[in-house]
């Protein structure tokens, strides 16, 4: 049974203690590269049957620093999926009319439908993340929010959603070189911005308040999994055995051909 | 110059008159799956262009008759393009919020973003297919629709949506065989059901409103092609390159860096 990086409820994170490199849960790179492609297609297979079924529902949440690699593990680990079944919900600083609502409500509408998976790119804990870090709102109402949060994630668990939850852990430096490559690199300069390196200038502010989400926030129900994201190889491979190992547990199953249909023979 | 399926505008159709089967227009079926995949990998880099330059925008919109090969297309031409830069959008059966409203209220909300390419898996144009076979609306209200859909998409073209229309044609015996297939197969029963008999049997009202679309829908802003769709291999091949040569000529481009961080050395 490999690292999860599953982190229990209720238990304490001290982000300084848990690798960013992985290589120490799986030296084998090429033995991590088969998996990964094995995991790749039996996701592949899953996602026709989740679908197919059109019963239950996955959410997958992604957060981490700016270059942490979420798009990365979009792309990577849902490859062989059917684009149809599944939906890449990318959450940007809130609109003029979702910030006249509650923080939730953007979030709610796009949770994954019957048969669906959502991928969520940045989600409603950026509302615990950058909102406290730039002190858009004042203290007490953020900190109201971590068991707001718990109890959002407990009503779609509880109404048929599978939550999985995923920080990206990247090392200060290994952002920097990402940073650099992002400014030498003609192709790359669209995903950098100015706004990067101020969020990078609070780094130790974004790890407490992600130390304190993790701490608060990972449940039974809606698990936080710390991945070490300096090796893109390890992340992915980790990231896809977490859901891959879900997806089992979830079991979806082809739907019976309906009444009166058994046996018929076209012309 | 390959044959591109494109139905000028005013040209009266038969569908007929129009193969199923394609091959006449490439006979060298692995001379076809080579380009595809170049097509593929093209498809991937153009997609990854569109969305760093966020300014264009591309809406592809899939029609066939059922087991046609809508689901097919999707998964097959843009397999290699990042699904954060793609959306899904299927249209089912309007829900009674959606019937409330005029038929293009749901539609406009799933136009892509600035950046996106959206799939229209079926669209506005069920509202004179199966609403007209079906004799949902009167006579009067729904052949209004043509010229309305018609200024719909002018005015999406003229505000920076570029739009491709496909409608997949399959021969009616190749569509006995896939539902058989279906029937037959355990892993295919979720996709029958017994109103697919049913709209088989209209048939011939089906091809005459497809018809009647193609000939007065395809303009020079929002062309409509017909893909001969009896082989998987021609139709992804033909729908490919079609796509391709599109996102060619939009031209995207990586923007430049912002003022300020050029040659920029992080520490």
């Amino acid at each position: 049974m490999p690292h999860s990086h599953r982190i229990a409820p209720g238990e304490k994170v001290d982000l300084s203690k848990i690798s960013t490199r992985g290589k120490e849960y799986h030296d084998d790179r090429d033995q991590a590269d088969r998996e990964f492609k094995r995991f790749r297609n039996e996701l592949d297979d899953l996602q026709t049957r989740l679908y197919a079924e059109g019963r239950q529902k996955l959410l997958i949440v992604l957060q981490a620093m700016d270059a942490g690699g979420k798009d990365g593990v979009t792309r990577s680990v849902f490859k062989e999926v059917n684009p149809q079944g599944i939906r890449i919900e990318s959450f940007k600083a809130p609109s003029a009319e979702e910030l006249s609502h509650d923080y939730l409500w953007r979030i709610h509408q796009r949770v994954p439908a019957k048969g669906m998976i959502a991928v969520f790119n940045r989600s409603h804990y950026e509302d615990v993340l950058v909102v406290r870090v730039d002190e858009l709102v004042p203290k007490k109402m953020w900190e109201a929010r971590f068991e707001q949060i718990n109890q959002f994630e407990k009503y779609l668990s509880d109404n048929g959603t599978r939550i999985l939850k995923f920080f990206i852990h990247i090392s200060r430096e290994e952002q920097l070189e990402r940073f650099q490559e992002r400014l030498d690199d003609p192709e790359k300069h669209w995903k950098f911005s100015i706004d990067d390196i101020k969020k990078r200038q609070k780094w130790d502010k974004y790890m407490a308040a992600y130390e304190d989400v993790l701490s608060k926030c990972s449940t039974d129900y809606a698990p936080w999994h710390v991945i070490p994201g300096d090796h893109n190889w390890y992340r992915n491979w980790a990231v896809a055995q977490v859901i891959t190992e879900t997806l089992h547990e979830m079991n979806p199953q082809y739907p019976p051909l309906a009444e009166g249909l058994k046996g018929l023979k076209l012309e």
